[in-house]
């Protein structure tokens, strides 16, 4: 593991799904930039004293050094955005997989790079989009991919968080300071902290891909130096208009990603804090509640029953969804090093490919926000 | 009142809501433009023979000339909305007052005319936007006036309706046939119909003024003579963002205007479909559950304590709300007639100036449509 | 009207859903024991003044002696409990219909005498219990009888209220002096204001009858003279379990009444304060949520859609109940006038049957309170 | 662990909660009295072949002979409710300590020879009653404790469920079979397998005892050796009343478990099925919503605060409650370990207390259903 020291968020939520099925051992770590820390989260950690290291340089040479049967099989990368692309690539070069704290890295040309990196390689890399990984979604974009809705007409995508209503950068919260900061964020703040999981979420569930965006985004907190809020309109490739929003400063809220989409003869609702559910909107019949875990004979896809742990009534959260990921790759990775080919539900989930469009998708809402024009075509 | 003849929908919510507190009582129509149902119609309301008329002139011109005591008060207009204006003026030249159900004209000019008409003859004129005769809605508004949440930063809208996700004016849907017609239904189908209402939803509880507006409007079922989904950027007089959504296609939802507002330290929630219940969210503490009719001290505002009928726990509805506007208009009337003052809480009910801003939010929202540029001036 | 004077409470409830549909109009009434308020009472209802009277012997007596189409067609009685038989008897003796608040009277024994007295006039007796007026109890109760779930093997009705949650009769409540004071409301509080609403509501809608009861009644707030909590097992003459809880003092509950009921093959759920709404679960499939006023081809029972005024998505409340009872009366008194037979959908309409198991109920729950035995036999 | 073999329900969750923190490390097993699953199940949870064994003598045995730093430090038993005992009562005279799968035994009788062994060794013994582990079951105790309700007048517990709707132990359901077979699963089906767990959250919460049941217990599947459903009057040590209703033929629902408590002021309402909200109601003021996770200064209890790994909005369910119990059960060990104490929020996991709790439970219930008296004091 690249960083998650001691005190990281994002670092100790990776460890606890990473640890959740049994398939994966942390073996080593450069866990932060201060060797204290690094020493410290290591031994707190129980690794060995000989595979806590100071930076990722050091790790990756000397973990390449090891023995096939002692070496780690990847590494995960959980600095801050800025720090994703040199050990990403390090690791690359170094014949390590690769899992990747979401956004891929900090401009979309490094995740070009590593995308050309992992062509060359045929390395994995996973990129880990949480809010793919609950099976509600799995079975939300099963349905849509099944035709039960018709064609998709409209997507609505909504990412409220209230956390950053008041300058919390100024009074010493180190989560707001570097993400609020364009050197260590990126372009944008709701757009790349959230705003890039609500489009992810809104194509991986439809299939389609965003074409044209129409951005604003506001600084809504006097003093912040980085937009804060954004409101999309969006255009798919098969016509279909759609709207993202994502704010951080939706007072109250606390991370309330949501989706709705409508077809032709339906549509669904799915929400990430009741995340078991999924409601199923029908033109000519009542609505039904989708349960994660319920046993109705076939009528739940298997891509939404392989990412459960536990029967109907039981309710998963966040930490499985995000274990799932880790599962997924864990078991396509185990798959290759046996030789034999994983299910297409271990598969599933977000890779160099999604990377590259999460970074796109800022680069154009950015440019679309700053131009006088209605619509901005999607480049990449 | 004008319009209304048996079959037709909003004809006879009008009569349920004004008859609800005993304050009105209907006495003469013009219920249909067909002689026989306008005879059939009338009979079947229990009015004299005499005062069932065919035609709206010959309505107001025989009332005009009744004595004082025996003519009525004012007179409702329940037509499709291309039908709206002739009777309305009519009506304000021989002195009756008006209540018209939404939109207040066919065009801004129109609407113009009747706001001139208003003031020339100090009349009143009540727009039925039945929305904002919730007592939660009025919550609301009570809320935001007092400051409880400081500043607004941002508000979302949203309206989604499925009933018209089939072709269905091309299969004798009377309804569809006239509110998808230019020609009777105005420039705008989803704008007009109900993206008007959470404009007026919107502007109602915050205070605000939309400034710009950004719109995509879209057909998205095939053959349709006019939008029927539409998405639009927002900008308040104050600087907030919001975004605005209607559409008819949103296929299995109902009616389900929902609005929610966000300020610096807090933000609250309203849905229609639920409408005794007003979410009130912190930043620093836990959402709070404001019930309507609920006996909390002072804790609710008398706009909204004086809209209700029954304690908590007895829901109130969709007839509930629009009697309202009826009940603060016919008070209004009364207090008039009797030449007191109403008290505040009578005097909110919608006007001329609400019908001018809804006319004049179509235009704009279809003048941006059309135009390149993001952003388009909101112009009266 | 019987009762009702200015700041009753439900006798203007009563008069606002009388009015709703345009059936029914206020004749005369005797509003009040207090002869100043019975007089303010009428004049503000503006009812003329020889029809206001000073008790309902007077007004029974007089109006029996106008000419049929002067005299009023049915009596409404609105006084407390205490109150209902005197009036409502003498009113059948002089062949006018009857609708009574329920409950139908202070004691079983002047329920059995109302009904040996309706059958021998031939009179109609309503009595309105409002909650089986929701369209959505309606269709419950078709869908059970229809046999889609299967047997019912479970009924589980709750009501909790919180309003006596403190001594508030002794604090100048009249509202809760009246319903805690043993001579006016009867031998149970809970049970007689409130359970027996819930008793009803799970007979009506399984079709079933209770024949056994075991029940625990409590008095939850030093100093109050009638129990304001109950719980009792219940028995089904199908065989089935139930459980039946009514409580007042359930702090910060408005008007929860909610039923469960679990089938062979599935199950519903319906809560008052969300009426509009009735979740059906299943076994073997997913839950679905019908909705009332929806349209959804055949799906919803003629007894739903014949209760409902407003398309989906507009939502009706405890008022629209309420003035379903009021409406099937009004039109089963028309066709018996008319000497036509009303439909099915008007005669379902709670009548002087339910008011005698109502009496029963709270009788036989009283008994099995006292007793030391488990169960105690439903006897009538 | 004893139990818990490859297809086993109960043991592979154990194994994912006890992983989840890193503080738990899996190090031998006899996972099934099939020695060919015992084997299979070790190798594929990478066991080392020699602490793989055959059964729970040999097991105990051959750990406690270890050097101490090799041993394992406690034992988890997650075999069927008869055969929990045996392996119980052997570690503790071996000195190992005991996480045992609710019950706690077979038989009152067991549990208090369990309980003499504990006090005896003084050695830890946690019973996995996982609902209390849930972040807001802890804030919903913390707040009765700190009597900011007054007095708990009412308590109102219900689990239902519906996955034996239909007689599937005879269908092959493995887990039906023997939690339907009184020789495995104990006196009681639905009071023994779900039942408890809602008397254990009841007292829990409120900090009180039952004193009292009248029960009413049902077989409503035909052909069915114990009980499916049940219904309990209750009464606890402070006088107050409550219902409790656990069904396990409830056709449609989940796993249901809910409770409502109320006080003088006001009250609370708990729902395993969305666990990270805490509904609390007031007698005099609006609702509030309580979310696990949530900064709220000090408006959240330690013991809520403790229990949670996610911020607010990043649902948490039920292995993550499931995985409180273990943690706080490891801390503690590992406290004692070092010869530290443990701080309040560690020491809060279910204990032989509990278990002794849980079967007299399941005895006093079974001595009332057969009783002809409404009363049946709980005994111990």
């Amino acid at each position: 593991m690249v960083g998650g020291g001691k005190d990281a968020f994002i670092g100790a939520i990776h460890r606890i799904v990473a640890n959740m099925d049994g398939l994966i051992e942390l073996s080593c770590g450069a866990l932060s930039i201060n060797p204290e820390i690094a020493v410290d989260s290591g031994r707190s950690l129980f690794l060995n004293e000989d595979r806590i290291y100071l930076n990722f340089e050091e790790m990756i040479k000397k973990e390449s050094q090891l023995p096939a049967e002692k070496r780690i099989d990847f590494i995960t990368i959980v600095t801050p955005n800025f720090a994703h692309f040199a050990p990403a690539m390090m690791a690359l070069e170094h014949g390590f997989h690769v899992v990747i704290e979401k956004p891929i890295a900090f401009t979309l040309d490094e995740a070009k790079k590593l995308k050309a990196k992992v062509e060359e390689t045929g390395l994995l890399l996973c990129l880990t989009h949480t809010y793919s990984g609950y099976p509600m979604v799995k079975q939300a974009r099963a349905m849509v991919k099944e035709g039960v809705f018709g064609k998709v007409r409209k997507v609505w995508v909504e990412y409220p968080q209230g956390w950053l209503s008041k300058l919390s950068e100024r009074e010493g919260n180190a989560q707001a300071a570097w993400r609020t900061d364009p050197k260590k964020s990126g372009k944008s703040g709701s757009m790349g902290d959230i705003g890039t999981h609500a489009a992810h979420l809104a194509e991986y569930i439809t299939g389609l891909q965003i074409t044209k965006v129409c951005a604003d985004l506001n600084v809504l907190v006097d003093g912040r130096a980085l937009d804060d809020d954004g409101n999309v309109l969006l255009r798919f490739n098969n016509g279909a208009p759609g709207v993202l929003m994502a704010s951080q400063v939706a007072a109250g809220e606390e991370n309330a990603l949501k989706i709705r989409i409508y077809g032709e003869k339906g549509g669904l609702e799915w929400a990430q804090q009741e995340p078991n559910t999924l409601l199923v909107k029908w033109q000519d019949a009542p609505a039904q509640i989708l349960r994660a875990g319920s046993n109705y004979g076939d009528r739940l896809s298997s891509f939404a029953t392989k990412n459960c742990r536990t029967p109907g009534g039981h309710p998963e959260g966040y930490l499985e969804a995000f274990a799932n990921i880790y599962r997924n790759f864990a078991l396509t990775l185990s798959a290759r090093i046996d030789g034999t080919e994983a299910p297409a539900e271990n598969l599933d989930f977000p890779s160099v490919a999604d990377g590259i469009r999460g970074m796109a998708f800022i680069d154009n809402v950015v440019a679309s926000a700053a131009s006088a024009l209605k619509w901005t075509d999607y480049v990449i």
